[in-house]
């Protein structure tokens, strides 16, 4: 039986959704995967909080609000990192894996599209991978897929619905026709799918992180941020609704990031913006807070992955598989599979 | 560079396929793989039909129809095996595996669903795999998804259009009121969609195949064969359609198998037939002739994959990529990744 360490940062929801899947699946992993999860160390923001709503069977003593107790808590083989921002959570994670040699499985595209190229290389430079399946479209296989596709396809083009509260107010507008962007934000906030301070779903930055993500998976960069349109939705009305259901369109809001050629230069495109979409789209079908992804390649034509854009155990499960994965393809080096 | 020995059986559309695309990526293998994929023989059924049409750049005499001559042709470390029905297909990789140790890419659902979890057993037994993507769904990348997701999901059901043929029709029927199965299956013939004699497509009995693939795949067995209700679509009248239509509601052909407990016993139940899904169904906005698979998990929900299902490069495509990854792994384990 192989044991490993690993530390969590960030005790949100999919931190706890981790921890509650290692519990859960406890059984099955010894049993088929000869491998132990040990939590050795939770990092949260102020461990002395009172009134922490903490998941059943874990082991309160576990949390800390200092990262040098995360270093010091011995040998650590994976970092989950589940925090909001670029920093401190990249500086956090370097130090891990740089005292550490840790693999890093993240649900963090704000750190990842900022410093994704840097940490794979950090980590690579220990012989360890960096897993973020969690950062695009939650439990959607988005970044497997890409990742396996570019063995043999030239992809061309990845567009998706990339944020959930978006897609949600979108398709509430036009089933429920009159209804404005106001009155239809409330009730995504009063649902849960929406921030109290929502400007980073409806403005378009929360999938700008993620489509750089994807930028650089599909076409090994990114494009020069401020050349890349953000349009958010706030200016779709209801009248705009009404319009395009009249036309059997629906507006979505899409990212897209393709390879163009230029004057006889590639250049990668990209933008996010509402969209009119007719019923041939593949994201026309795409409704509430369903996330989706359409790759373009030469070989396959369109492929499009739909589902689950967030939530607690469809982000935490893809990031559980990461490690796992990792935990196989060491055992293929170590010969031991 | 490593170079790499394969045979492929079967040089019809996906045969002639892998070829083409063994070619055009000839300097991307060399350059990002270190790999060279040299075509050593193809087997065909009669290497002296006259008129035969050949790839550019294909060498005549790697033809042969004789099995004697593929199993002779020196050391194969893979075979791509692209012909239809279980044998003498079986048998044919079977006798490469045991005299060659190789390991197998297939597109051949017949041959994968009867002996799948002999062959694999075969193929392990000598330290290698099976690539099986392209027997279901052509280029949607179903076979991967599954066994990644296998990893942590609990999967509870997998339901799909597996047959580009039949969704063809049952499209065309409802989007051309009034016209005829006869008529819309004449027209599916006219365009390459249909075979001359379409029984396999039209009665779900090549869905039958990819859907019991999937069922070993997602719950580790087969349901018994002839406990399946397989129900084709000849009986989807163009009023039938009609009706459905105005109902909001659309045909699907969908193969379905799903884990169920029934008095304390865990029961694989499968089913092929044609289905009324509204616009709330994951198969509602699939169309023509894609194929599409919805699979459901404790953990995720329910994730859908959508794509082209069949055709020369999306199917052999999938093939050279299952390949690449065998390649990959053997790295990892000879240490030299």
């Amino acid at each position: 039986m192989q044991s490993v360490r690993a530390v969590i940062l960030g005790f949100g929801t999919v931190g706890q959704g981790i921890f509650n899947i290692a519990q859960q699946r406890r059984a099955e992993l010894r049993e088929q995967h000869q491998v132990e999860l040990v939590i050795a160390k939770v990092l949260v923001t102020d461990a002395a909080r009172a009134g922490r709503a903490l998941p059943e069977g874990f082991d309160a003593s576990l949390l800390t609000d200092k990262i040098e107790d995360v270093l010091a808590s011995g040998p650590i083989d994976t970092v989950f990192e589940c925090m909001v921002g670029a920093q401190p959570a990249y500086d956090h994670v370097r130090a891990l894996v740089q005292q550490h040699g840790c693999a890093v499985v993240t649900a963090n595209k704000v750190m990842f599209a900022k410093h994704g190229a840097a940490l794979r290389e950090l980590a690579g430079a220990a012989g360890r991978q960096v897993g973020y399946e969690a950062c695009v479209a939650g439990g959607v296989p988005v970044i497997k897929t890409l990742q396996n596709m570019k063995l043999v396809q030239h992809i061309t083009k990845v567009e998706g619905i990339l944020n959930g509260t978006t897609n949600f107010i979108l398709t509430s507008m036009r089933t429920n026709p009159g209804k404005s962007y106001e009155a239809t934000l409330a009730e995504a906030q009063a649902k849960g799918y929406a921030e109290a301070d929502p400007y980073n779903d409806v403005s378009g930055m929360d999938a700008f992180s993620k489509l750089m993500i994807l930028s650089e998976l599909a076409f090994g960069a990114q494009p020069a941020w401020p050349e890349v349109p953000v349009v958010g939705i706030q200016e779709i009305t209801a009248a705009k609704v009404a319009e395009a259901s009249a036309q059997q369109q629906r507006y979505r809001h899409v990212a897209s990031t393709e390879l163009v050629t230029e004057g006889g230069q590639r250049k990668i495109v990209a933008s996010i913006r509402p969209l009119l979409v007719d019923a041939q789209h593949a994201l026309y079908a795409v409704e509430d807070v369903h996330n989706a992804v359409a790759v373009s390649t030469d070989y396959l034509g369109v492929v499009t992955l739909m589902g689950p854009g967030a939530g607690m155990y469809p982000t935490a499960s893809v990031m559980v598989e990461d490690w796992l994965t990792f935990v196989q393809q060491n055992k293929l080096k170590s010969g031991s599979a």
